[in-house]
C-alpha cells in the first residue's frame, strides 16, 4: 500500500494581525482547501498545534505553519490564507515541496503551484537538490525580512527505516503510547506536550510544543516505500537527530536546515550524496543535504 | 526546454523465424505504435539499424533489440511484435524501463505496462535501484533461455555531463561529423559503421554497427536536466566507457550490465550510491549500480 509521504510546506509571517485569534472555524475552513481536516489541537500560551489528516498546523500570534503529505493541494490553503488576511501585512514567506516519490499522483506539480502564487506574489524558485535525484523546490516572497534571532528551522526526512523500525511501525492496532515510547520522546523532547494519532491500518503522526517551540513527526513505514519527516524549531546542538537516526536507522535522509549549522551533526556511518547552501535574499541561510549509509555489499533487486 | 531523455527499452528473442525478412514496412508499422518514426537505416550481414525519431532499433534474424525515449509508448510495439511473430516463438524477453524525470508526462507507468504485458506472458517483475531514487524495472519471460556466449548487454546511462561538454553539444548547426569528432567515434569504435543524426535545436543520436555487434549513443544535452545513455554489447574490457566518461565526465551514472563484470571498470574520482546484483531465473546476470562524483564543497540552488 503506498501512501506519498513527501510534503508541501509552508512557512508564513505577518504583521499587524492576530492570527490566533482568527478562530478554528477559520482554521477548519483553511484547511479543507488542501482537501485534508483537522483531528485535534493541543493548544499552550504561545501556540495551537493542529494534527491534520495529513501531516500539520501550528499558528502563533504572528506566523504560521503547514505541512501537508498525501495527495493535497497546499497550494489552495496558502492562496486563502493570504487573501484572507491581506498581502499588505504579509512580512516573509517560504513555500516549499519536497520532490514526490509518484508525482504523476499529485494534483499540481511545483511548477503549477508556482503559477498561482506569481499571480499575486513576487518571489524566487531556487532547487535545491538535482532534478533526477531528490531535491526539494523552494519559493521565498521577495521583500527584505530579518529573522530573530532563535528562529530556526530543522527538516529530517528519512528514507528506508530499517527492518526492525518498520516491521514495528506497520503493526497494526498500536496505541499512541506504543509508539510514543518506542521513540523516547519523553526523553528526546523533554518538557513538550505531545499530541499524536494512529492512524488505520498503520501510520503515526505526532505534534509537541513547549512554549513557542515545535516538533512534528509523520511516519509512513510501509516497507520499500517508508519514509519519515521530523520537522522542528530547537536548536539542532540538543542532538535529537542521532536519537531519532539511531531509532529508526533509515538507509538515508535528506537534511533542509533554515539559520542552522548542520555541519557537525551527521552521525558516523553516513555519508553526504549532495549538498546544497544558499542566502536566500529573504534574510535566511539554508542548507540541504541528502545523506547515504556506505554499503559495500550489492543488495539484490526487489520482486513485485 | 525539458526533453525526456530516460529510456524504455525491451530485447526479444525468437525461433524459427527470420526477424529480417518482415520487411521494412512491418518495421515502420512497429515503431510507429510507439509514436515514433524511422529516420534511416544502415545494415550490414548481421544487422539492420534503424535511427528513430526516439532512439533506435537493431534488427537481428533472431533477434530484436528496441529503445524509445520521450513520451513514447514503446510497450504498444512490443505487444504487437509478439503478436504479429507468435509467443510459441518467442524464447527470452526482457523489458525495461529506467524511472523518468518527469513521470507524471508519461502516458504510462510501468504498472500500466505491466498489466499488458501480464495479460499475455508469464513474467518476473524485478525492481533494481531504490523506488525513491535512480531505479531500473526490468519483466523478463519466465521461460529458461541459456545466453549464448558472446551475448552481453552494457548500458551506460550519464546525468549532468560538464558544463563544457553541455556547451559544446547545445550549440546549434552542428554537423554530424562534428559531433563524431567531439566523441572521438573513429577511436573508440574502430570499424564500425555509423548512422547518426543531430536534431533540431540540438540533440544527437547515434547507431553503429560492426558484424553483429552494435552500439547507441542518445544524446539530451540541455542544461539541468541533461542526460546521456550508451548501450552496447561489446565486451566492456575494451575501456569505451573510461573514453566517454572522460569526454563527458557526468556528475552521475547508471550502470546496467548483463552478463559483464562491472568491478573494475568505474574510473576514480566516482563513488557508488548502489548496487544491485541478481541472477535472472531466464538466464542472464544482471548488475545495476549508481556512481556520483565525490564533492566536499556544497554547490548553490539553481534559480529558476
Amino acid at each position: 500500500m503506498f501512501f506519498e509521504g513527501s510534503e508541501k510546506k509552508f512557512e508564513v509571517i505577518f504583521s499587524g494581525v492576530d492570527l490566533r485569534s482568527l478562530g478554528l472555524d477559520f482554521y477548519r475552513n483553511l484547511v479543507s482547501k488542501s482537501g485534508a481536516e483537522i483531528l485535534s489541537q493541543v493548544s499552550n500560551e504561545e501556540c495551537d498545534a493542529f494534527l491534520l489528516s495529513e501531516s500539520s498546523l501550528f499558528v502563533w500570534k504572528d506566523r504560521l505553519l503547514m505541512i501537508t503529505c498525501g495527495k493535497t493541494t497546499l497550494i489552495h490553503s496558502l492562496s486563502f490564507l493570504i487573501e484572507r488576511v491581506g498581502i499588505e501585512k504579509l512580512e516573509s514567506l517560504i513555500f516549499q515541496r519536497k520532490n514526490e516519490y509518484y508525482s504523476h499522483l499529485q494534483e499540481t506539480r511545483f511548477v503549477d503551484d508556482l503559477k498561482i502564487l506569481k499571480e499575486t506574489i513576487d518571489g524566487t524558485y531556487l532547487l535545491f537538490g538535482n532534478e533526477h535525484e531528490h531535491h526539494n523546490c523552494l519559493f521565498h516572497y521577495n521583500k527584505p525580512y530579518k529573522p530573530i534571532e532563535d528562529d530556526k528551522t530543522f527538516e529530517l526526512l528519512m528514507y528506508d527505516i530499517s527492518e526492525t523500525s518498520s516491521d514495528f511501525l506497520i503493526r497494526e492496532g498500536h496505541s499512541p503510547e506504543e509508539i510514543r515510547s518506542f521513540f523516547d520522546f519523553e526523553r528526546i523532547l523533554p518538557g513538550f506536550e505531545i499530541n499524536d494519532h494512529v492512524f488505520e491500518p498503520y501510520g503515526y503522526s505526532m505534534n509537541a510544543i513547549n512554549g513557542d517551540r515545535y516538533c512534528t513527526m509523520h511516519v509512513t513505514p510501509q516497507k520499500h516505500c517508508s519514509y519519515v519527516s521530523f520537522e522542528t524549531n530547537i536548536a539542532i546542538e540538543g542532538n535529537f537527530m542521532a536519537d531519532i537516526l539511531k531509532i529508526l536507522v533509515p538507509e538515508s535522509f535528506d537534511i533542509m536546515a533554515f539559520d542552522q549549522d548542520i555541519k557537525n551533526v551527521i552521525p558516523v556511518g553516513y555519508s553526504d550524496r549532495m549538498k546544497f547552501s544558499e542566502k536566500l535574499d529573504c534574510g535566511y541561510h539554508v542548507e540541504f543535504g541528502h545523506y547515504f549509509q556506505r554499503n559495500n555489499s550489492a543488495k539484490r533487486p526487489r520482486k513485485i
